[in-house]
């Protein structure tokens, strides 16, 4: 009797892997490295090792299980073909179809940010909606868009690539995409780190941040502090991010916003910051919307990949 | 046997209707007026009562209707509740349940756009796609986005909105939603002659748009004469606009974008446009998304309506 299932979350240096029982309780979590030499060949054949070991270890065979889901860096489309993980090392092929043949058992792959998404409406900060827009704020600003339950993966793997949103003219430095002015580009940790930067540039004002290296995390700390100077770089941190989930939701008009990655980690006061410049930018009919901490922090990634099996 | 539906397309003047057949070949199409006094209390009404009568005109029995669709001009959810369609004068109310009553048949009722928008999947510019993002350029800018084939309503039946994308800053002009620099500020047909009588204020070059009152089509017609002023309008506007479509495509990340209204009567040309900007802000991921002119032209709404109860 099938009972059990696995979820697998590839990042660029660690795979993390979970094993959860049908009701989405999870009974064990590791990790392996991320394997990414020789167009990183070794990934798929070491993950479908590790889980082979895992069943060993649990007394448990191939007919109790429902399916292995799995999240990955890069573009995937219904099929489970990707186009380019960078990170990886990956082509184009079918993740899907490849897995599934090492396993034997079956296999359902979506984009990283997307199954993120779903396990936050599962099990993390949008429980009870579904209709949801997660956003994830990290090193880069990543995004994954529920519509009615369901991902929405778009027609070629590229949906939910919010952090690409054009937000303003006249940047002189490149994403990392090649395009200049992507809302990453001021919304993600990096982000806050170059608005601090161009802000201490040009301030005369005393600040606890006028110091060798800053983080984002430090912007947030003196932000806490009542600094002047963090308080105005995240009042811009908050208008780019405002005005881009704004441009969102006059597209897919969510019930909810539920912002996590490292960024968010500042809690409840970057939601403010966010949602005044949000609301002076939003079409009336998504004023409404809500806005959550994401709670499944680096696990949402195996929440959201078992569930894509288990629904 | 049911073996007919009708689609009905309210308007804030004229209400469109539609005999289909199951196959979707439209048999007969009229118009009766929008009677919007009384909070437009007398519109449902009338609509029962003119398909009543096409139903006796053409010996048709209730057996035989399968159910009337409907597109409204405002925010209506998946369950036919509408919030506010002012050109109607109508409040809140669940349409769908109020006309089935007065006919004693299945009604499906969605918004005007989104329904156009699957108009034009099923029969018009965008067939063959299930991934599509209308966008209707006319008075305003309106948008229907259908994903996976279903009309994406959003949270409120707000999704879709893509008019009131925040596009620029500094605008000093309100749009009329409330906000300031929305899309529909500059690419619709009343946004092409802002922009002309911005152009025109500050140039000197010779044109043959120097004249009382300028339309978006006097705008396009000069294009087509290389009018070199015009050109500048309509580059601008293109700017706009493919600016905004990549906005749009970081979210949803279409197969096409199909153009239709008004200002689409220009034809290929806007494309070319719109086109340019759009791959220079578009994310790599969406940069190949196909552009398309809608075809149904007025009739998009009573084929997107008859759709909505044949699905």
């Amino acid at each position: 009797m099938s009972q059990y299932c696995f979820g697998v979350d590839v990042g660029g240096t660690t795979i993390k892997l979970g094993l959860f029982n049908e009701s989405g309780t999870v009974l064990d979590k590791w990790e392996i490295k991320t394997r990414t030499k020789n167009n990183g060949k070794g990934i798929l054949p070491d993950v479908a090792e590790t889980i082979k070991e895992k069943m060993e270890e649990k007394s448990i065979t191939k007919e109790d299980v429902i399916g292995v889901g799995m999240g990955v860096p890069g573009p995937v489309d219904k099929k489970g073909i990707v186009y380019n993980c960078v990170n990886l090392g990956w082509g184009q092929f079918n993740v899907n179809e490849t897995l599934s043949e090492l396993l034997d058992m079956p296999v359902k792959c979506g984009n990283d940010a997307n199954v993120a998404a779903l396990g936050e409406m599962w099990k993390g900060g949008g429980q009870g909606y579904k209709n949801l827009v997660v956003v994830t704020l990290g090193t880069g600003v990543g995004g994954g868009i529920i519509v009615d339950g369901e991902i929405l993966t778009g027609a070629t793997g590229a949906g939910g690539e919010i952090g690409h949103i054009h937000i303003q003219d006249g940047e002189l430095e490149p994403c990392g995409c090649g395009n200049y002015g992507c809302l990453e580009q001021y919304a993600s940790a990096t982000g806050i780190v170059r608005l601090a930067k161009r802000e201490l540039d040009r301030t005369d004002k005393v600040t606890v941040l006028k110091k060798e290296t800053v983080t984002a995390k430090d912007v947030w700390d003196a932000v806490k502090f009542g600094d002047e100077v963090a308080v105005e770089i995240v009042e811009r941190f908050g208008k780019y991010l405002g005005k881009g989930l704004a441009a969102i939701a006059a597209v897919v008009n969510p019930e909810v916003f539920v912002i996590g990655g490292g960024v968010s980690k500042a809690g409840k006061v970057l939601i403010d910051y966010i949602q005044e410049s949000y609301r002076e930018y939003v079409f009336h009919g998504s004023r409404n919307a809500k806005f959550e901490l994401a709670t499944l922090e680096n696990d949402a990634g195996i929440f959201g990949a078992a569930k894509l099996v288990l629904e």
